[in-house]
């Protein structure tokens, strides 16, 4: 190593969403950046989450389009399709890590790569293969190791029996059956996924619900969606025992449900379930930065314990989301900048990409009745929307919940086409007070999926114009 | 007929969304409604423009998309396909029709079936061929009659050989070759669609510049991949004269072009140019309402020459989309009860729904400058949006255009994917004074196609993030 320590205005640890943007930003307003990364350029969402992902679900809901109208029928020709599926998974993950490079270069961004380390507050030491190679200063430090799968002790992962979201990307087979522990909105795209290829899927949750996070309808109406397509959906279930029959290629599996056992013999076993921070060898305690519950503790304004150190995205834990880590990373940088910023985090919608999307924003109707009182809910369902009619895709429905005096919204829920792309509207709507008596001047073009949230605004008062009262 | 005469509050002379929206709306609010329809229920929008045209480009999307893989590759699939996308298409004028069909019966609305024609300014009479069959009275009458193809002086439609949008839907058979006579949405939207299945097509467009109605550059990078994907587009020119050889079963065309002349031999041709408002028969003359250039005269509050008559949607021109005429159906109602209000022209999205979609609305950057001097223009191609990559959806781009002093957003120009919903987050922003410093105080899902929308207002003062600079 260089004896010397190089000097930079901020070290930012993890190059995914909660570090390129801020180094990006901040870059752009005239700071030094140095940029570690231990892994993969990009992160988890780069690299194995949103993107990848994202070209999974989308060449999946063509095959769910199209092979209604038989055109993939021997079991060959959608193996072909999954692979193609595959390869357009990882020419997505080469453009946007290759545009990233470009993007480091534009802004005269330092990239080191390797394990970072604090040895204090203001020092981070570069590790490879447990050699410090380089060591920086800096007056910030910006945490965004991002987070990694937790463990459950009743079963683990072994890469090929049972499996996490990372070899799901890996995979060269469609299995027959598949078990996924985990129902939030990860184990519902992955459902949905493997379905649209013909997999037996069975979904578990511990919780009573699956999509704990969203609003109660939606989760209802989703697991119903998911049981018609013949998605077995266990609620308050755990997994108390796993065996492995290598002979018949196969998993036992022993399922605990409100008391009763069951056991479930599957092909593979798909871990979607906790995640926490992945703080190991950050050296943490040298820089006395304290965690909480498997995540670092900050506040509003992405200040950890120590005063010059930030840290943002899912190694804070509060949801796993790239542009929460977008968004948090901004707030440090402004914070970072002198300006006193903090966190909305009702601001930050909720994202499902699955077969059909989903997606939430602000107080659930819940929430927003034990914070209210009486609140108004207009709902408009888009089997009564003309372009959900013109395009076939008629399931779900938008739900606005707003407050009953003034008719500010204090919530957007969508389930159906588009709904991860409407729910800026509701974004829109409630960052600047646009009630829905605002909304429903607004002229909507026809036929737009986005029609369904003008008439759910119109029914807010009963005013519906494409609505069948119930 | 029954002698006696029948007296409603409000007479609506056409069932398209221009009728059936204010008669649902008025309804609401306690008047009594007739609507008289002369041939489909729902008029155009249902039975032959939006609802119909919307599926049959939505379903050709999917070919575009699919066939790559390589999936139809003899012509009877090809075929097979279009047929059975025809069949969806009946499906969903069905699916609406039956639904507006609900909605009258809902909101106690009478529907006469026959031809609307006036007696005088406060009575219609109702005919079937020929014979006056009804007598209604009201205070108040709302023409909403649509408009009909204007005829060209060298090319005359036969429905065989020379066809219009209405003899598209009847098509059961997929024409080699094709040359479209408009180069304006309409024509840009069946051009794409008969490309898809293999059509050769020939755009011919008078103007010198197709889509003229929207932003220059979008027009400009429009025609780019038209011609990319070996439509040929020709601007300037048109149709001298036309010959069907019935012995080849083609048109022998003679086109000009700056003054030079060209031959072309072609399958079919398709108008889809200028149309006039469809008054024949109402006996305006009688009513004394007046007509300009081919439509009914209006004020900004939807009323004609005549006090108590309104008129709204394609019969007045100034555009044909749906969404128009609801607007303008909802103003001529809120004046009817008393309400002062009037239409503006500039919170009207224009969309258009070819592969890929375009958007627009507010200023072109063109009448941005005229009007304000120096303007601000935001831009983000596509091809930098997490989504479209993970989706293979790269065309395009968002272009936003604002005032220089204070942000205030002038117009948003949209091609790409989703474009015709995304344009509605420039309708709120244009609606209710979101400039570009608020649009950027915003969090975006990632990843979505709405991220372009957030990055455009980055790019205004050059601060996109993943955005490399030109």
């Amino acid at each position: 190593m260089s004896s010397e320590s190089k000097t930079f205005d901020l070290i930012i640890i993890g190059s995914g969403p909660g570090g390129y943007w801020p180094a990006i930003l901040s870059a752009q307003r005239g700071l030094s950046v140095a940029l570690i990364e231990k892994k993969d350029l990009g992160g988890t969402c780069l690299n194995r989450g949103c993107i990848p992902t994202k070209t999974l679900l989308h060449e999946a809901s063509f095959l769910v389009r199209m092979n209604p109208s038989g055109f993939l029928k021997p079991q060959e020709e959608i193996l072909s399709y999954f692979k193609k599926t595959m390869e357009k998974k990882d020419q997505a993950i080469r453009q946007v890590v290759s545009g990233l490079e470009n993007l480091l270069r534009r802004d005269r961004i330092t990239l080191f790569r390797g394990e970072a380390s604090f040895s204090h507050p203001r020092e981070v030491l570069i590790k490879k293969e447990g050699k410090i190679i380089e060591k920086l200063e800096a007056q910030w430090i910006l945490i965004a190791s991002g987070a990694i799968p937790a463990e459950i002790n009743t079963i683990k992962r072994d890469g090929q029996w049972v499996i996490d979201s990372d070899d799901v990307l890996r995979m060269e087979e469609i299995p027959s059956s598949l078990a996924i522990i985990g129902g939030g909105r990860r184990g519902v795209e992955f459902a949905t996924f493997f379905k649209s290829f013909g997999t037996e899927v069975t979904l578990i949750e511990k919780e009573n619900r699956i999509l704990s996070t969203m609003d109660r309808e939606i989760s209802i109406r989703y697991k119903g969606l998911l049981t018609k397509n013949k998605v077995r959906v266990l609620t308050e279930t755990e997994v108390l025992a796993s065996e492995i029959d290598e002979k018949n290629k196969s998993i036992q599996l022993t399922l605990i449900q409100k008391g009763n056992k069951e056991r479930v013999e599957i092909q593979k076993v798909l871990i979607v379930a906790e995640r926490r921070g992945d703080t190991e060898g950050l050296g943490l305690e040298k820089a006395s930065v304290a965690r909480s519950k498997g995540f670092i503790s900050v506040d509003l304004s992405m200040k950890t314990s120590t005063p010059n150190i930030y840290a943002v995205g899912d190694v804070v834990g509060k949801g796993f989301y790239a542009h929460k880590a977008f968004y948090e990373g901004r707030i440090a940088v402004e914070n970072i900048l002198g300006k006193k910023s903090e966190v909305n985090y009702r601001a930050i919608p909720i994202c499902l990409y699955g077969n059909p999307e989903a997606s939430s924003i602000g107080l659930t109707e819940e929430e927003a009745v034990r914070e209210y009182g009486e609140v108004e809910v207009g709902k408009f369902p888009f089997m009564a929307c003309g372009r959900s009619i013109a395009e076939g895709a008629q399931e779900g429905m938008v739900k606005i919940i707003s407050e009953k005096k003034y008719g500010e919204v204090l919530g957007v829920h969508i389930l159906g086409p588009m709904a991860t792309e409407l729910i800026h509207l509701g974004a829109m709507a409630m960052k600047y007070e646009i009630g829905v008596e605002e909304i429903k001047e607004l002229v909507f073009a026809h036929p737009t999926f986005s029609e369904a949230f003008f008439e759910g605004a119109l029914d807010t008062y009963g005013e519906a114009i494409h609505m069948m009262k119930g």
